[in-house]
């Protein structure tokens, strides 16, 4: 075991940025760019975030993914990365090598530099921390505290994957939903386009869809009116108990935003042109918290809103 | 337990910058630069990077310092910060209030944003994880590769301190090595300008003198000659051997660099009107690797030129 030798073989060739300097240097260099720039920082444990079955390709995917949605959920590009992987002492060459298979795929997809990190050995389960920097698209960033009375909340994608997948996985099935479990589907990079035209607050739908509308809710100082059966659901509900479980089970990094109600036909056109499959599944109102409904009949709110890693 | 409660209790009020939106955004912003924005992360593994029975506000206090050692070291003046806390099941409410306490010490005397992170949870031992960014005081950042034949090498600080504290540390005695192996002393926040004026390669010694020496000679393509007789070691040697084990411990965390020897006058006047102790301490030449003399005589390169975390 060298890991030294590893990090030569398969993590310096994915530095390939002027700014990484072949991971040579003690620092990297971020791009700069004419318009804000932010930066989030996403941590995955073994046994935590990730099952010790999944492939390690997978996880690098993953890792990098709930680091890229938190970018596009606010109207930015993703640019400059830095990782820290902690191995623990059963971490093989093998398992490194899987691990950049998957970083070096995503890297290149979303036109990523990884600029920096740190490689450190660990008694306890891999841990893996991405920090990833945007570029804003909006001359000030979208926050969750900008939702208005009166605006529309959206979704992109379907809802409920994350969950699903899991609840598969752990039964030891393969489907559709395990490989989004494992590699979670992205709104398309567009959705930064839409994001920085018309959303007055935005979140991406990590801890489940109704927890995350209740932090813009909560930070926006407004109630948010949902409507569950417009609410596109990975599979079919057939009732408001059904529809809970799939809005409470987190995982599903697609962009939960709201924008001004005149903007709707504008921001489907918009939409559409850019090819981003969006749902309009609510309002925002006076007061606070999450409200439910389903087929027009009041739903109340569940006890656990969401999953919290 | 609850660390919800807690990091809006101990770690929210840390986070005071506009970037930073109280925490509360999915993402930080980071400040702009009229110059080169650098990045660097480093992970501490308890265990591994610290001893258990460490405090934990000092633990803080070494993640942040750790990564402040890299951006001097680049000529660079740190800015904003991402942390991420692996915190193990038996961690308690008084350990992150101790953490903070460290964070907040260092933020506040580095003048510091922090602006984002990830706090999770792990079955395995407390990771902690900074991203850390830095405004360089140059257009192009210094390099390890950029010593050319001739240039005089110099160190900042003393040399040794983080061995022989760890060594007092591991017997359970106190003294003043202990506190730097816990709370690394850095240069003064000056050495940033010395830097960007002369310096032609730069690096902290992490590893080790010798170790971090042979970097800048193996990235610049030449040998480093080291003096060790003029190295100002924290305890006063007697012979080669003495200053080889002093050499070749690490977690010094002071700058060493390489400048013009025609710069020499006006280098050590500038250091001297900053207020930053250097130490001339060896010189640039052909050929490659580390070469090692104590009061005129050669001294072979021992096995382990330094400490790898």
């Amino acid at each position: 075991m060298n890991e030294f030798e590893w990090i030569d073989r398969y993590l310096r060739p994915l530095a390939k940025s002027p700014g990484a300097d072949r991971l040579k240097n003690d620092v990297g260099v971020l791009r700069s760019a004419g318009s804000p720039l932010i930066a989030t920082l996403d941590t995955l444990v073994e046994g935590v975030h990730f099952l010790n079955t999944d492939p390690l390709s997978s996880v690098a995917q993953k890792l990098l993914r709930v680091n890229i949605s938190d970018v596009l959920c606010k109207g930015g590009v993703p640019r400059d990365a830095l990782l820290s992987i902690a191995m623990p002492t059963s971490f093989t060459e093998s398992d490194f090598a899987s691990l950049c298979e998957g970083l070096r795929t995503d890297l290149d997809d979303w036109n990523i530099a990884l600029i920096g990190g740190d490689t450190v050995r660990t008694p306890g389960p891999l841990t893996l921390s991405l920090t990833l920097t945007g570029a804003c698209l909006t001359e000030s960033v979208v926050q969750r505290s900008g939702a208005i009375v009166g605006d529309t909340v959206y979704v992109t994608g379907v809802i409920g994957r994350g969950g699903l997948g899991l609840s598969d996985a752990l039964r030891g099935e393969e489907s559709d939903h395990t490989d989004h479990y494992r590699i979670p589907e992205l709104p398309p990079a567009a959705i930064a386009d839409l994001i920085a035209a018309f959303a007055t607050a935005s979140i991406d739908v990590s801890d489940g869809l109704i927890s995350d509308s209740g932090h813009i809710a909560g930070e926006s100082g407004v109630s948010i009116q949902l409507d569950l059966s417009k609410v596109p659901f990975a599979e079919q509900v057939h009732d408001a108990e059904g529809a809970l479980t799939l809005a409470t089970a987190g995982d599903d990094y697609q962009t939960l935003f709201t924008a001004a109600a005149e903007d709707e036909h504008r921001l489907l056109a918009t939409a559409a042109t850019l090819g981003i499959r969006i749902s309009f599944i609510g309002t925002v109102g006076q007061g606070d918290g999450v409200k439910l409904s389903f087929n027009g009949e009041d739903v109340s709110l569940p006890a656990l809103t969401g999953y919290r890693h």
